[in-house]
């Protein structure tokens, strides 16, 4: 196997992505794997900035086909200019969120199916795919409280509990569709199991 | 025939398009048409902020796929917020680039080829197709002479004479293959017998 493995942390607003990703890094790095931490959207200068687009609120909302894309965009450019780079070079890639983020968030939650998703998707180059994507899955109540408490809400955590609801269950669908590349773990759990739980996933890449 | 109709002018930097498109407008108004004059990229709040991502000469180049993503980001929130609620009110819009300039620019000129572009192209509401394109035909280096006299150069007036060369190619490839939509015209002639030329063609849909 030659260059890195690439591993995706997903999960609704509140289930402890970030947080997991930098153990998940330290685990890693415990084995002696070079490790790159990065998140979308964003990654880029340029992702940072269409990041600053897609999270403020706005008074005029952005129609659901304009924010796939722009997705897309800062994905093209987090693909081309880090996380190919990154892998060619040898390193593991842990990413919080990537393309099942938009399965779930604009294919479920803005309700434009998975059609679009996958043609946007198929333009990536084929290399850009996870080797794992994680899936902290928790009730959507519970990530929406613990989302609650880390100060202004972003434009997907304004969103309702309908909305939320749709992207937890089309996230739920994608790891059905792909068992073999998604692990689902209950991060509803003491944050300690949960890392356990992905720890043993990741450590079947090792 | 309900709503109004839809005109695009394409054609290389320093072809006219701005200018002749002014002279659309005010063709079609004489006509007692009432008409929306708007321009890509940009058009909505959003699409003018992805313009100035897209034309401002930058230290690290964009990658040729964000570049088409964020051109159809920014068409896809013009098309829904702009193009068709104008046509459903009856107006006829005068758009100064649309969908084949990506053929053109992302397709040609940076060497996508056409497939990403329908892949793209395919998402948007099938009503957002042209009545008539224009295409405003000249010599690269007529064009690229006339567009230096304009001030600072953008991303793409600073491209090399082969980029300009592989992005008129495209355009008049386009042209070809849809005879009944494009109308081809020599815009190095005299402005007079160019506008003539697209008031025959706009005329015919009247």
């Amino acid at each position: 196997m030659n260059g890195g493995r690439f591993i995706t942390l997903e999960g609704l607003e509140g289930a402890g992505k970030s947080s997991r990703a930098v153990e998940l890094k330290a685990f890693l790095e415990r084995h002696g794997k070079p490790v790159l931490l990065t998140r979308e959207p964003g990654g880029t200068p340029l992702g940072e900035r269409l990041r600053e687009l897609l999270l403020t609120p706005a008074d005029t909302p952005m129609a659901p086909l304009t924010e796939l894309l722009l997705m897309f965009a800062a994905r093209s450019e987090h693909v081309t200019r880090v996380i190919l780079p990154a892998l060619d070079a040898g390193q593991w890639v842990v990413c919080d969120r990537y393309v099942d983020a938009s399965y779930a968030y604009q294919g479920g939650g803005r309700g434009l199916g998975a059609a679009p998703v996958a043609a946007l998707e198929a333009l990536l180059p084929p290399r850009a795919r996870p080797d794992l994507t994680v899936l902290l899955d928790l009730p959507v109540e519970t990530g929406l409280a613990r989302a609650s408490k880390r100060g202004a809400a972003d434009r997907f955590e304004r969103e309702t509990v309908e909305f939320h609801a749709r992207v937890r269950a089309a996230y739920l669908d994608r790891a059905q569709q792909a068992p073999q590349r998604y692990c689902v773990v209950d991060a509803a759990a003491d944050p300690a199991a949960v890392q356990a739980d992905i720890e043993r996933a990741a450590g079947a890449l090792l």
